[in-house]
């Protein structure tokens, strides 16, 4: 069962700003991209009906850590770890590397929730179907 | 009836790109706000309901020309006129000046549309709490 | 000699807005990445050095008309061309389709400039190593 | 000498997604614009010159927990802190509330640079005309 998923990022024109480098604010677009892609490596998606429910992830809360800038056209290499597997929520850790120079260190934490319309959000233990196929990181991986 | 509006905006950080200048996208989001503002001061929003429905006001095409750049701080005059006050659809006219100098120059037409939760969107004739407080720009204006 | 390009993207999170579709802004961001990937299919870059100088495309003019919305995940299929190639101006058009059905048309006019920090803009005739590798697309071609 | 600042913020159309909420990337912006504010409050800027060299503030880390989402048009009051002003570092808290509810709280740390075209950022000293301004909130605030 996977804790980990890689994936890559080309800094585009409009994720620069005037200081010539990627803005802070869209390290967090990127943890999130990659947050879909793992989940839909997983057969499933951060916006999926369950027992006639919608579910989604709203974020509890998210960190980075800005140790290098990358500028336009500079290709990032995005390691995701589950940092956390809770019984409502899950703490991913991602770190942002460029020829293996670390970028960024971020984390983000996400809770399960019902979300339907005109509904308040209400947390849920994460269903089986994401549940049985993930597994933190184990505590002494280099990694973390 | 008002046919025009005018309001301001300064140029954000995060609005720039590495050009040093304000992203070309950026003056969509701020012809948006613009007109979210003038309907606010109608007493009515871009997201309202109407006999039951939810009234939004999707786009059909935006345009904008670039006569010259701005920078991060710099302070933007909005002015919004409406260019076309159609059955089911509004067309803008947007000019934005700095000190008096033309910056740029677009135009968004958008359709008066039910838009429920779970529906197609279907276009309706501007209801008239909305048409009766509104006017074209007469043909003669000097900023047509 | 190329006058056509074809790429995808897939609508992200953050490209929705709560009206639960890809926000109109966006096209822009998208029409502008698919540009900057065209370039580098030559072997250039939107930022590129040349004799000395730093050569850019900053936009003259934008606009897209919207046929039909896109949602979370939907993958866009994005077309190219080269409307026109001017003496120091390049419009090119943008076709966005999603699995055949045509969900955006779009252009784009850039000015060739020398873009030196410090320095006003300056157009110039585009360079023969961009100008020698593209073509305009011909007048009858069923795309246009 | 001040080590706090009000301002206030609407939620835009463009700053939500298909949840129907303000997107969480978009608190980091709003606490960058919070900054720029307080700077220009100071009669200085987040880009600005002295003794012949640019100065910018670039982000060492951020990070944002989420306790309630906000929507379109909500209006939120963000109220910035000075958590420490260190030697060559300055570490902001945000506390963004919205009609006295709570609604998010950030942390923002920035470095203060040389950041002149062509050359590696180069951590300085705040300079005095910053330094002289502010103080670190008091550590018994009850904000903190």
């Amino acid at each position: 069962m996977p804790s980990e998923y890689c994936t890559q990022r080309q800094i585009e024109f409009s994720d620069t700003d005037m200081a010539g480098i990627a803005h802070f604010s869209r390290f967090f677009v990127f943890m999130e991209t990659a947050e879909h892609e793992f989940l839909r490596s997983l057969g499933t998606s951060v916006a999926t009906k369950w027992q006639g429910n919608k579910i989604g992830w709203p974020r509890l809360s998210a960190s980075c850590e800005y140790l290098n800038p990358v500028k336009y056209e500079d290709v990032l290499d995005i390691h995701l770890a589950i940092l956390r597997k809770g019984r409502t929520s899950m703490t991913y850790q991602f770190l942002f590397t460029k020829d293996g120079v670390e970028i960024a260190r971020g984390q983000m934490k996400t809770a399960c929730c019902i979300c339907n319309a005109g509904e308040e959000l209400r947390a849920i233990p994460i269903p089986d179907f994401v549940a049985n196929q993930i597994n933190e990181l184990p505590p002494a991986s280099p990694t973390t």
